[in-house]
């Protein structure tokens, strides 16, 4: 650790509250204990977080890399992953499971699933479009692709569909009724498929997602300003912690810019001021501070931020409590 | 190396096309020979990079963060650093002295000068607000902090000023004359700190910036989609290389996304296609083609992309002839 003291870290630094962690993991816990979460650990990145939910019950986990898989696998955490994303490199996901590892892997092709025979992997689920424009099948296809798996000699497990292009809405009603219409695709498509599984959902539809079998939330853990405007019950657990390097009269700016923060939602927050610019080490905000003071950054989105970060500091108040590298990083 | 052939790398991954490389390296060091160039390594983040730039004839960089500062003195190539930056933490600074680095530091406040001082830092510039909403005194304070700075043992050795807010105006001729209204400020400052350094400018002003005495160009080296709209003499030599893996009617999804391209500058492009989405680990883009089949992305802006990648594949055609690490992230 750099440090003991959250006055005394270099900055910019990924800093989270322990108590807002702590809330998090207990309330999703509550809501979906057990095997109802199979967290996500693209939101975090972290075997040290994800230990966390491991002692909250959850026992499995979805991965969205090989490297993922690998990290959490080392990490012991490799009981039940699934790599909810397809690869035609499938040969290091064999290489785990006959280390040990319990890894299922998505396919929507026969392509992916003649790449996840070639390299060794045992069990699949079956990858439905629910309505994001991204990966999967379509609901129809569904059960003649488990059949072509199963044929081939793996056991498929289930289904599983994102209904990623839901979880944004703002309103939740809306949210609600639209997941409902992607759940009614997926459920059709499981019971073409059968298998124990049905896995979907993500932070966003947590709660309203009633027809998976389980689901695969991992911002829940820290947020972001995205999902903190979805009157979501977890609370704001990252930051990044920047110094204010520069003051004019009408800006400052901190020390923390576009390698600090994904930008795909667009700027990083700070509550009480107006963020202008983001540059490669910079954040420019009005009104100005002095130089010297220390603020911190909500991130508008929190997968891409953490994977720009080495490693995480639990603080609890202004002491640095833990440090986690952020492992999972990389592909 | 994980594999000799392009064909056989994981991805994503981070490619650079050697002879394009070579090519902007040659074009740039011809227009600006020796140490009219500082290359910025921010834009790049690879000392494996910088010593292409250095054989160039290229003694002095340009850094962002103190850690790429470590890094190039550690690789040998600390003869004469700017960190054109403010930091409060100056005391790595000064330890990269007093271990035989020459590292100059910006300043542009009391504060700043106080935590040269005071972290053992002996050579500054003034960095002097030319315009871009960011760091930089008032011009017409330089000459005072210079004082300052000299008073406080501080060895001046002239300014910095950069006009960024110029850098991605499409129009040459516009580009051009706001250069110099950034310049004229500029010069006006450098007449009252002294000393040799005029620093300022980059890749899209390399041009037609005349006053600087030295240009801080990064993003030359590499490319990225932002730059190619601007008509300069450069290629693109760096595309982030991905597998297509997954093909419905309508489109096909590379697995690349927004934790392989900084997004503030939009979404990567792919040419030939329409880019509709991307997400964590993918980009979903139109007409489809062929599962297993690689693509290769441009990244809309270089720097906070190269951020993510753990290695720079430099390859010549078919065959990957080197990987570099990319050794100067975070910080």
């Amino acid at each position: 650790m750099n440090a003991d003291r959250v006055a005394d870290l270099p900055t910019p630094a990924l800093v989270v509250d322990r108590a807002a962690l702590d809330h998090n993991i207990e309330v999703m816990a509550a809501a979906l204990p057990g095997d109802r979460l199979r967290p996500h650990v693209k939101a975090h990145k972290c075997t040290g977080l994800a230990r966390r939910q491991a002692a909250a019950g959850h026992r499995g986990f979805t991965c969205a890399t090989i490297r993922e898989c690998e990290g959490m696998a080392a990490a012991g955490l490799g009981a039940d992953l699934l790599l909810a994303n397809e690869v035609l490199d499938a040969g290091r996901i064999g290489a785990l499971v006959r280390a040990g590892a319990r890894v299922t892997l998505a396919v929507d092709s026969a392509e992916t699933i003649e790449a996840a025979v070639r390299g060794g992997v045992r069990e699949v689920v079956v990858d439905v479009n629910v309505g994001l424009p991204r990966c999967g099948c379509r609901p129809a296809d569904a059960g003649s692709l488990a059949e072509l798996a199963r044929a081939r000699g793996l056991s498929v497990r289930g289904v599983m569909g994102y209904e990623g292009h839901v979880m944004a809405l703002g309103d939740a009603a809306e949210r609600a009724r639209r997941c409902r219409l992607s759940m009614e695709l997926l459920l059709a498509a499981a019971a073409d498929v059968g298998g124990e599984l049905i896995s979907a959902g993500g932070t966003g539809t947590h709660d309203c997602n009633t027809w998976a079998t389980e689901i695969q939330a991992g911002s829940y853990a820290l947020m972001d300003a995205q999902y903190n405007r979805q009157g979501l019950p977890f609370r704001q657990a990252a930051h990044v912690l920047a110094t204010v390097v520069s003051s004019a009269a009408r800006w400052s700016v901190a020390d923390a810019g576009l390698k600090a923060f994904g930008m795909d939602h667009g700027d990083p927050e700070l509550p009480g001021a107006r963020v202008r610019l983001c540059s490669d080490e910079h954040t420019t905000f009005a009104p100005p501070r002095r130089v010297g003071e220390r603020v911190r950054l909500v991130p508008a989105h929190i997968d891409p931020t953490v994977a720009y970060h080495e490693r995480i500091y639990l603080c609890d108040g202004d002491k640095v409590v833990d440090c986690w590298p952020v492992d999972l990083r990389g592909w």
